[in-house]
């Protein structure tokens, strides 16, 4: 029953390879982080992306030092062995998934963790609201925007954005709620007509799965953690790791300590 | 020059009667507040009625018993004298509109002041957004709503609401910010389709004056501080007075001192 176990518990029976599965629904009430390894001369271009473009990339760790495989201010972490399932890129592309990275660690290897849809979705399924990608079940849909990102060396592109359908009222409560949440998205960037924002088909997300809208629900957009993937891709640096989709690292942070009231 | 005036300068002035004008524009920075007096006898229900229906009738101060005259809370306020222009409503009919109360004050009458739109829509300014109708200098339009108020005793009916229009990042920066201010209407209660809200025609404000709604913005409609005069209408008590419209009363109290964060 993972559903049961408290982070540190979920994490080792991750780190001893008990659990190899998605991690959502799991440790509820917990952080849960977006993930991003790089060699250290990429490392500051990608922490200066991350400060530039704090909506879609909001740090909430990183590592002290290169080589560092703890995250303290996150809990007893090891970060080559904490996370269910890795991504291996070399030069932009994927090349491999893992579920260790032990034997590709490096001394100049940088960690970020950055914050999750997750924890502002948990916040909204406690007030009461209908959120659509949970409700039925699937992945939520994201798009490539053409919302430009701040560039930082050669990290740069568009926003990835996520969607969430909802009626005008419930969207306003949900515009509130996002707000208290600035290190996981914060509030919504757009709302309404998707071609403002350089969307053309709902229904054919560039991720996730299509969610239906009903009937005076108008879709709302959220910064998607995607978005530094797309830059890590256009980047191209020789090597770096980051979470399987839905693989997040569990951390002891509650959801509520993000709030900033 | 009045717009240089304290407010307790420009009540003075509203006081002998040597200004009688309208207040939007003027002491800014402070609150100004809807008043709705009414003979004791009716007070418990008007409360109620507020206390009820926060959004559109935010209750700022009332008098401390019938025949009060002050509003310490507010300032060094004579009711009867330091609004500019009274209506005065004898059950549920307009009958008078005039400078100065004090002859027909009575020893059963209570005070209400409400929170008023200016205030928000001073923050909103503050932050660099266009609010429609006060770059087009005209009255805020206003609608009648399908949104029905909640009754206490004889008072009733549905929301009035008023509309800005904005584009959807702008408006959902507006939501963040009226979110603060709860007692001048708070956040809105609706954007978007205004058939949802039971508003057939943008153009044809019930109250107020239409603002031109430019490309790639939505209407968003605020709770407003007509409703309780709607409520009034319906209710007829024997005896009412209100303030004019745009003729409110100016207050000590600062529109920060009314953030909740």
């Amino acid at each position: 029953m993972p559903q049961l176990l408290s982070p540190a518990q979920l994490r080792q029976r991750i780190r001893s390879g008990l659990y190899t599965g998605h991690t959502s629904g799991l440790a509820q009430g917990y952080v849960q982080c977006n993930l991003t390894i790089l060699p250290a001369d990429w490392a500051g271009d990608f922490l200066r992306f991350c400060q530039l473009n704090p909506r879609p990339c909001p740090l909430i760790a990183m590592a002290n030092s290169p080589g560092d495989i703890s995250l303290p201010s996150l809990g007893d972490i090891d970060i080559r062995s904490d996370v269910s399932s890795y991504r291996i890129f070399r030069h932009g592309q994927l090349e491999d998934e893992v579920a260790d990275i032990r034997s590709l660690w490096r001394d100049d290897l940088v960690t970020f963790a950055l914050g999750c849809s997750f924890s502002f979705e948990e916040a909204l399924l406690a007030d009461g609201l209908d959120v659509r990608n949970v409700s039925e079940g699937v992945n939520v849909p994201m798009y490539r925007s053409n919302i430009p990102c701040q560039s930082a060396g050669d990290f740069a592109g568009n926003m990835v954005v996520s969607m969430r359908p909802f009626k005008a009222a419930d969207a306003i409560r949900a515009i509130q709620i996002c707000t208290r949440f600035p290190s996981v998205h914060g509030a919504p960037i757009h709302f309404g007509d998707p071609r403002i924002i350089g969307i053309k088909d709902l229904e054919q997300p560039d991720y996730g799965d299509p969610v239906s809208i009903k009937q005076e629900e108008v879709p709302v957009f959220w910064a998607c953690g995607v978005t530094p993937q797309v830059a890590l891709e256009k980047a191209r640096p020789p090597f770096a790791i980051t979470h399987s989709p839905g693989c997040m690292l569990v951390t002891d942070l509650r959801n509520s300590q993000l709030a900033i009231m």
